[in-house]
């Protein structure tokens, strides 16, 4: 052994604690102490036979919270972006047609991944706060024959909540696999994964499901699965490749799962709590809940004169909200009030809607009246102690 | 709303509970309760300043546990085989030549990792429980002039702890970068970063460090950082994008952070804490520890029969032991003894090493000798109740 040649860091030699803090930004939203405590449990080998229950406790969840029956249905153990990557590295090859609806941050970012691992990406684009008819869906459909068509449910970036009805039949007419991102509205929105033809579609623990960021659902067709275990080339990640992970959550009709990479099992158990508190809560309660209380919350922000970013109604996402930011005043000044004085996060915009809004997020436990009455409370507060300029 | 089609799954509606378990496999290992307690702590936004202090801690405590003052130290928010893709798709670009040292498992991985991405893969490669000599590595060096040579530090199928001395001056007098997984060893074995020129590194959370799967810290040198940053294509990830990934841990020279991907938050407060332990206990204790409490389990293993596979004693690694499988036993038999009759989990081999080792992993809590002495009479009692046929 030679000596040691960086000490030990003073920052570690003493103990940390985490404040409490209102989390009403667009996610991670605040962890009930039912689910820290599922997943502070103690540890298990990640093939435990316990460990792989809990893993198919997990896929019934995620099929309920999906509405779905696919077989292949599982979460990739890292956040909403590894999902990301592993529904587009798994169902595109280089060389491939892929067409991206981009309105907000999430489509360019799957632009971004599509292209990084060479397909031909095309998008069509639409400005904040707005969505796609579905005859300018099939029009692109047309034009460029993709072989997947990307779409986000929830785009948390501009407040938007996407129609979804009669899109992914309109993929499946022209030979196309429809991936859904809905990572900022499952479980706050209505969405029937099978019903309405969807090929991928994925989520994230953190938003509605309140669970810590980590572990992120995914799901599968038959269709999807077709296409994929037919392709020519691996997928570029081995860490994301399905037909690991197919047989790793015993997806495929394999009796023994072989080891792949070590699973974050307590993240697990946490995922496996939020999934039951859906389950039990009831979809539509939870769908409906989030519907009321956003509604209820627009009609607060009209009241004290504040604007909700999106003009059409029904498109406004219940499960994040964005607020046209208060002309006169800057967004950081008022975010960091709120932060300072009432202890609670709202966020500025994101990518296309910087500057532009406000955001609260309200998901899953934190989708209630008291809050909005709080944030209520604390955006007059801001409004009359921040500085405004003359407009 | 349209009626659900898939009801909430009975599974979900019942509460889980899991068993407490000795796991002396090779990872995950046990968790210590502090450790648990932190990870179970309220949740706060992933750009937080509390979260971004917590993110410098892990980096300085990272810097320790690698000896290392790398500014580019950061935790990869995925398990070790993310870490090692990280590694090699930022280091790596389609058509470069790579080296990789096979002497079990992850070696086969990494190559594995790279083809994937189009590089063109020469492996050394050496029987199972054996190591390279550093002219072996040179002469290597000379003949496929790679850009990156990977080494497993601590090759947990075989149970092999490989030497490190001079590869690194090797490697860098044939103008290549030595990456080194150190997921088994790092902590329970010797290991200087920066002294022995090691460019990157990598290890997991699941094993001496006893925190839950789900992070991986690695590390770049200035040497590494210069080629990733002048490569002529964007990694085919964008998760794993090191230029992302930099701003987003504060290791780039930028004040503001970008949203790149949201963080597991509280699987870094658990990181901390075991990262904390290790600065605590003091890595060189740590390693003294591991090698002595190694050195009483091999002498008990000869005592009751059985033997290390690994006969040269210098490399035996002192976290994950591996043991010739008893003749005339099915090594199921016994590691389901164990786990049935003693509450402990043992495994077999992995890769090379199927059916030819038993594994016994006492990393970080579990390395002490009253589990060694639990260990030897479980294997003791098995022996003497599994079946054994005349060899």
């Amino acid at each position: 052994m030679s000596p040691l040649y960086v000490p030990p860091p003073e920052c570690l030699l003493k103990s940390f604690t985490v404040p409490r803090r209102y989390l009403f930004g667009p996610g991670p939203s605040n962890v009930p102490p039912r689910i820290l405590t599922a997943g502070s449990q103690p540890m298990l080998g990640h093939l435990h036979a316990e460990t792989i229950e809990i893993m198919d406790h997990i896929k019934s969840g995620i099929q309920y919270a999906f509405q779905t029956q696919n077989r292949m249905t599982l979460a990739v153990s890292g956040p909403g972006h590894a999902a990301m990557e592993c529904a587009i590295f798994n169902s595109v090859e280089c060389g491939d047609s892929v067409l991206i609806a981009v309105n907000g941050i999430w489509g360019e970012r799957a632009a971004e991944i599509a292209e990084r691992i060479g397909a031909k990406v095309n998008k069509i684009v639409t400005s904040a706060g707005s969505y796609f008819r579905n005859d300018e869906i099939e029009q692109a459909l047309s034009k460029y024959k993709p072989v997947l068509f990307f779409l986000t449910h929830g785009e948390s970036s501009t407040g938007v909540v996407h129609p979804i009805d009669g899109i992914g039949e309109l993929c499946h007419r022209y030979n196309c696999l429809f991936l859904v991102d809905s990572v900022a509205a499952l479980g706050g929105s209505p969405i029937y994964m099978d019903k309405q033809d969807i090929d991928i579609m994925y989520t994230g623990s953190q938003k509605v499901l309140n669970v810590p960021p980590g572990t992120a659902p995914i799901s599968f067709s038959e269709r999807a699965c077709c296409r994929i275990f037919s392709r020519k080339t691996k997928p570029v990640s081995y860490f994301l490749d399905l037909s690991w992970l197919a047989n790793y959550w015993g997806c495929d009709r394999k009796s023994a799962r072989a080891y792949h990479h070590t699973g974050p099992v307590t993240a697990l158990y946490s995922l496996r709590e939020g999934l039951a508190i859906l389950a039990e809560t009831g979809l539509e309660n939870s769908w409906k809940r989030h519907k009321d209380v956003a509604a209820y919350f627009h009609e607060g922000l009209e009241r004290i004169g504040l604007k909700p970013f999106v003009e059409d109604k029904k498109a406004r996402l219940p499960t994040v909200t964005t607020i046209v930011a208060p002309p006169g005043y800057d967004w950081r000044e008022i975010t960091g009030y709120i932060m300072k004085n009432h202890n609670i996060e709202i966020s500025g915009g994101l990518g296309p809607s910087v500057g532009m809004v406000l955001r609260v997020g309200l998901m899953g436990c934190n989708s209630n009246k008291p809050y909005v009455d709080m944030i209520l409370e604390a955006l007059t507060d801001a409004l009359k102690h921040c500085h405004k300029s003359k407009v």
